[in-house]
């Protein structure tokens, strides 16, 4: 679930972005959920006090071992019991105060909150640079006239300006729709194993401790939160895919709209100057569109859990992300890469 | 763009939204847009007012030559030219008031707007239906014991009211969601050829006459409203098809935890009673699952206005629309259908 | 599951393949069936020789209801229940010499696999003349240069037959495919109420009477033949959405490497030429390539018949074959309209 | 474009083809790729012959710098130009006689066909595994009673060999299909900076040193062999989703159609077996479905090279056989698994 290949880390990847669907980083939620759960449920009295404390303490210092959970995952479909095993088996009485009311689905499912949060802090900071460089481009070129184009045929005389503001606009729109994408994604879950959500002052302390909001009901088999947020993601990487069209399009020869500084060599042409980065906003919208769709598929869980249509938003999501996150460095590397944009005499329509 | 099969219109068809999206239904709304646009035009002293005045009282008369205009769509990719023709053919002198400063994708935009606000309010009545039908039933029956089950196994007991919910409260989340797909498509498009917004007092007044908004800026090749609005469609079919599947499964021979009075023929086994309707809901969420993948491959507009990705749009949103409508009544008339849920002896676990 | 709408029938729609879809053709398809069915149970005996007989002439000239299938349709999730009741009720003593020992899927399955048949031998047809339409234009003007384009950029001279040939060659090769395609598809099914393939002798006539395969096996619930029938359709428009593609960029001012006669007008810009066909081939060939991974979703049938994934094929199949149908037309139109393709002096390479 | 996630390695991950996939093997054909093309342009004399064996023998030891390709490939959009950069560096006057007449995507394109060989390779070995896992499965258990299910709903008594024949039979049919997608890809590319086919005597040499056939013409655009193949992986793991649905079915309490050893622990409910492998072939049904639909809006190409549509194919391929290799050997680990399977009893029909 990750672009993990060193030929092209440089090309799909983005290490902020790659580090935060890390293993490493997952179990380090994985190990803060459980660590809360426990002292949470010693506060409300449902766990012995001190065993409590005794389990997260044990919890918060762990260091589990990697590769006997990976094997959990192909016995058991997933991490969670080989690790509470881990966790229990050197926990002496804390053992008890460990997970029990718990499932792998809440651990799991924080553990997706808490990885979109951080996931959407650092796309709406980087959707606020790419504003503020097209911006820039737009103060240091807008007046320039560039010939607009309908249907890709010259239709009439605009500006840069227009062409920017098509490009940036949706992003700050993209920048609202961040608000309720974080809504509806920020949230614990503690539902329990049937996931009938249970236990709601132990919710309201661990929600406090690690950031998020209780859910008013359990998300166990309702994405749509998930759900929408791919759909968010896809949104973003489709402008920036508009964008990334676009500046293909003006960098043509005899249009010559667009001068960038840099571009891709080729290995046969040593006069070409590819401009990848536009192509690249093109591949990683197409991309995501089609993974957007894959989502609205793992809609359909059966009964209080589905394993098949849960462990599909596993494959995709970190997929999406960690798309997302590149595409939005490769377009501020793209338009801060511009020389000269507009077409001082537009070719004339016909 | 419709299901059209006269075959098969009694099951995926539903005559009131395919209604919406019939030719019949988009033509109208073109006319009205071209008659308050005159109208407005002529209100602010861009037309000669009595001009403006005869051209709208010409357009809201006119009976259009439909065999004319799908000859123009084929010849002109979209029906517009052919239509505009028409109009102006018999309108003497009003003729420089029809139109002019417009656009095809002003008027196609503003009826699609239109279309998606009257699919809309049909939705989220027929939405509100079914958490009726679902709280009856809730009430009814809520309290019989049911086995809970997680990865298609039984897990552990609970009612038939926690199962339920969880086909109910997704659907109250998004009714929620329509305020924003409401909020983000119900808005007039008035951006004339290069989709540069112009004429904002002309839009004003447009907008009050046909219960839209004013789009703050262009809306031409920023799809994202659009999209967003085929991703709720897919998150409705997407929560049925979850019930749906559930049926499906509990009306099973061995489970039995579901009876459903009426259910299909079959034309080999005269005792087979098959939850047609349970398996009509997973049918639509996949089948819209993918288009609205689809519907995101249609951001990457190019420049002013992309013909080809805008189309897909007009291929696509159609389907999904009539799929969404028929789906809530289809699980309307499931749950109604419902004359046993739960069961007083749910399997004992292994 | 039809493009029907008056208004883009002339963009969207092609009326021959449109016909093989319509209901009439399905119906006509399901009555030949049965009346095969009829006289080969009888010819083996299997059902009374004089009853057959009687039956299958009164199959043959019966004229359904269809409101009342359509309503059957929506009651049982298919037609066949009610036109089998409709078949019977008339019949008399033939009614036992009707249907029993079939099951609604055979009717289906084969009735799809006659409609595929015919499907594929307009598609075949259509390619033909393509290919020789590409191979007149070829004759006409492949030793104009041309500038080779890699990555959207100026590379090295090439001549208009290179590039004829990129849109030609594949072409053939999914004639090749057609082959396959017909092999995996042109099957007869009677595979009885469970899927289990019985009934060889009759299935071995009635193929021979239908001009089908008997399949080695039933191909109830597995849908490779279908699907891969499917990816192929999409194959084709993908090659015609790169022509088209192609053939937009080439019709770019600045660029002025193709002339068209007709071209789409514009509603608000008279000078307009818009190469609506090329762009239409784009649209094609991404609505083509989304429903091509929906049919790949219905491959998940569950058991000896599934209700869900099966209805699936039923709402997309038919989208893919009308818009592979027009696809084909569009392009052999959009080609016999380019008056002039190349550029004598080719732009330098930077 | 892999799934590694220490995590999830045990779940989704195969080692052996990973491996395939890896940047390693990647590299390892593109140095094969030169040696032997340098070699081969020697051998005709269009290189100098002993500089031509000198840049082979430079080549064939070469141990490149990973990081600087990683960094090239995000300058670039692709690996190449570093690498031949660094391959150049140190071989002296050798450097003439290395790449030149060859492009980027000759090599990109040559190296996948080597991949997706020795990836059809091992899925050919593992159906086969699987089909005598089953025929093992059909000889121990073929003749137990089961109730035959249509539409989830019992129908008529069948046997467990009716059901594992439907499991079986797709497998032996895809096998068959293999051979085709063998002969659309196992093709040498060499079609030089345009993508026109040159140097056929030296296509000749290098196919034949490197195990691949020549393509009859360049297939720099016409990506259907490369979709084709991605439709059959989603074919395979398509019949797979089947299947494990059906055993996923199969296994539910209240059904009680097949026991299955092993089978994932719960965190929660300890007296829990979830039949994951089942599950897990669900999804990666569903995933590899999503993934095929991608592929084919890859076949939309530019003009003789397409950098957007080209790099979709690398993000999604090596998912696509990744998921396939998974699915067979979770598909052998699961049949293997089962311990009983059918009813003697099957449940009366209603």
């Amino acid at each position: 679930m990750s672009f993990a290949n060193a030929l092209y880390d440089g090309l799909f990847a983005d290490e902020e972005v790659s580090a935060l669907w890390s293993a490493e980083a997952q179990l380090a939620h994985m190990l803060t959920f459980e660590a809360t759960f426990s002292r949470a449920m010693g506060q409300v009295g449902r766990f012995d006090a001190a065993l409590a404390d005794q389990a997260a303490d044990h919890i918060a210092g762990f260091a589990p071992d990697i590769d006997d959970l990976s094997g959990g995952s192909a016995r058991d479909g997933l991490p969670l019991p080989a690790l509470i095993k881990q966790l229990k088996a050197g926990s002496g009485d804390a053992a008890q105060a460990i997970h029990t009311g718990a499932t792998s689905q809440d651990v799991l499912d924080t553990t997706l909150a808490l990885t979109l949060q951080a996931t959407l802090r650092i796309i709406d900071s980087r959707i606020s640079v790419l504003a503020v460089d097209l911006g820039e481009l737009m103060a240091r070129c807008g007046d320039v006239p560039l010939m607009g184009r309908t249907r890709m045929q010259a239709a009439l005389p605009i500006t840069v300006a227009d062409r920017i503001r098509l490009w940036r606009e949706p992003l700050v729109d993209h920048r609202a729709r961040l608000d309720l994408a974080r809504a509806q994604t920020e949230r614990l879950s503690l539902a329990g194993p049937t996931g009938i959500t249970e236990f709601r002052d132990v919710a309201g302390l661990m929600a406090q401790a690690l950031g998020l909001n209780t859910a008013p009901s359990s998300w166990h088999t309702d994405r749509s939160g998930v759900v929408s947020y791919a759909s968010l993601l896809a949104l973003i990487t489709g402008s920036l895919g508009k964008m990334g069209q676009d500046i293909a399009l003006m960098a043509q020869q005899g249009i010559g709209e667009i001068t960038l500084s840099g571009g891709g060599a080729s290995s046969a042409m040593t006069h070409k100057h590819n401009p990848i980065l536009a192509e690249l906003l093109v591949t990683l919208a197409r991309f995501n569109a089609g993974q957007a769709g894959l989502m609205q598929q793992a809609m359909v869980h059966e009964q209080e859990r589905s394993g098949a249509a849960w462990a599909l938003e596993w494959m995709v999501l970190p997929l999406m992300a960690q798309t997302t996150g590149r595409a939005l460095t490769a377009a501020s590397e793209l338009v801060c890469s511009i020389t000269a944009i507009g077409s001082p005499e537009p070719h004339k329509t016909v």
